[in-house]
């Protein structure tokens, strides 16, 4: 009877631990529950602190806590999370600063050719345009694709049209012209080299001594990625993504990157997190980057960070693949990895926290 | 101590019923290994046995059989994967039986647009066009970008010039005309509709009786898809993936498909598998279709016919998102997964067997 009752002493022990461990793989830990929350970045790459000056530094920062400002108005006056992600794509595509809408970057022949998506989390639905020339905020033609037609992404002419007949604001190519961006271009086409998103000059000298001779000083690690994107939560916690971009200054006309790629560059699901991406573009694409840290957490039942983290200091990381994103989950939690030495990033909250980075050390 | 045997009994079948479940979940069913294998497809949709024509019934075995045997040789002849996916989907493109390079459909404009791309599974490194008019292959114009540029994805204008400069041969227009696809274009413009692919009525009635008066037999299930598609074993036991296609009859000018992204129609990667989809292309594009099997199988350590049948026969269908794909992992193993009531498809192994297959009950 003693035996027997250390036996079932015994099977009981292993049946609690066995239980234990179930509970312990279906429960993702502890996380902190947000209302709204807004996520924005503006590109990564060698952004390196010694080498911006103060005034660039500013200049970065005001414009990254006025975009999350006006972002999180919208989201407490109703505004989904699909309208929020639009408004501050938009106002980050009007700012010269940002590689994308006016401040686009130059392709080899002299253009600029702008890409943009946006995914609803709450019904998978989605939009993308790539290519575009004459459309001043490519992420509205994005939306628009979204919501008013049968497809999820249109090229070139024909998105043009699309927009035309939406009447969503068209541009002559001037408008985007930014005089900066064209001395990148001329001396990207010098180095007879194709140049991720921003000159890398732009980064690790001032603006004004962005001279085109500074050549040797380049190599893959000083290139800067200026995809802008966002991520945002609203109120009934619905999620959305989008991300814009003028791609790559000196690219072959046509390339397309990973912003306007649901998968690569943009993703967003309610059940996982929404996501929007900025780096070289092709690695991007390759390994499929923003569904891949939902598929993390769906298939692994990993939380947002972690799912995020393995993505891009782990995968990317081992292909050399240079890059970031940002991340953010139905429960308001935040993730913003990146690989570079700097990627231009903030967040802010319903109940006002706020945070603006721009370096590594950050 | 009856009742202490009882509950003993109980407990212990508890137990076992436990681990037995860890065991299924832990073990992957066994499965066959193999050498060079060769899967490709002809397009998913409403396929019906009843209304095919015996002529055009064979037609389509004996096409899908030449490729496969075509393809076969070049595996046995130590072909690599990548050369071997180029080569039967080359085939198909020429063939007008197919929705891909000859015989692509028209879009809303009165042309014919198409996609493809193709991706190693060695390396990850991938190549696409999207919306070339002029390239007689649109399938070796990916294989190009993939190995002759710095770029995955180029579009358009900017495509063609690329394929002209890696001397890729080049055709007018006038070479991919095929009078049923203008009938088919001509007959959905009177309908006001966007026609997946294939018209439908190709499947539904012979061809001489495609007159356009058959509109009110249409409906969201009568559709067809007619991308191509290939995915190759090679002995070496590397994968490779490629799809290529003409797109939506009547589609809008400038429209892409998930056949050109990589991770939505194409995907391949040692490690878990090789992936060609064809189906309603804004679905495969927001599931990310083609990844998603890569990542059933890489985070649930999943065998792969069961995450291509839950993609396909789950996922998809509880969108209503018409399609299927083919799969194949590194040991061989195959998946050719639908929820239509057709999918031209078929397998060849190294040891000689052959399968070719077109209807749901076959």
């Amino acid at each position: 009877m003693r035996a027997v009752k250390h036996i079932l002493l015994l099977i009981s022990m292993v049946i609690i631990s066995n239980s234990m461990t179930t509970l312990k793989e279906e429960t993702p830990p502890t996380e902190t529950h947000s209302k709204s929350v807004l996520v924005i970045h503006g590109g990564a790459g060698t952004i390196l602190r010694e080498n911006m000056t103060n005034e660039k530094d500013k200049a970065y920062r005001d414009q990254l806590e006025k975009v999350l400002r006006s972002g999180m108005k919208a989201l407490k006056e109703g505004k989904t999370s699909v309208e929020t992600v639009e408004l501050v794509i938009q106002l980050m595509e009007d700012s010269p600063l940002f590689n994308a809408g006016k401040g686009a970057v130059f392709n080899h022949k002299g253009e600029q050719e702008m890409d943009a998506s946006i995914m609803n989390g709450a019904d998978l639905n989605a939009g993308a345009v790539s290519g575009v020339q004459h459309i001043k905020n490519p992420i509205t033609a994005a939306r628009m694709v979204m919501e008013k037609s049968k497809h999820v992404m249109l090229s070139g002419q024909g998105a043009e049209d699309f927009a035309k007949e939406q009447e969503i604001e068209l541009v002559d190519p001037k408008y985007f012209y930014d005089d900066r961006r064209y001395r990148q271009l001329k001396s990207a086409i010098k180095r007879t080299q194709v140049e991720l998103d921003h000159d890398g000059k732009e980064s690790t000298k001032p603006v004004d001594k962005e001279d085109g001779k500074q050549g040797s000083l380049w190599s893959k690690e000083s290139e800067k990625f200026g995809t802008v994107g966002a991520v945002a939560l609203d109120y009934k916690g619905n999620l959305a993504a989008g991300t814009s971009t003028g791609g790559m200054t000196n690219k072959q006309y046509g390339r397309i990157g990973d912003s306007p790629i649901i998968g690569a560059g943009t993703y967003a699901n309610n059940k996982t997190c929404a996501v929007s991406c900025t780096g070289h573009g092709e690695f991007f694409i390759r390994n499929v980057v923003a569904y891949d840290v939902a598929a993390i957490m769906d298939y692994q039942n990993k939380p947002l960070k972690e799912a995020a983290e393995y993505v891009v200091n782990t995968k990317l990381k081992e292909q050399a693949a240079s890059g970031g994103l940002i991340a953010l989950d139905a429960k308001g939690n935040v993730a913003m990895p990146f690989n570079t030495k700097g990627m231009y990033r903030g967040v802010i909250y319903e109940d006002g926290r706020i945070e603006v980075k721009i370096y590594e050390e950050e």
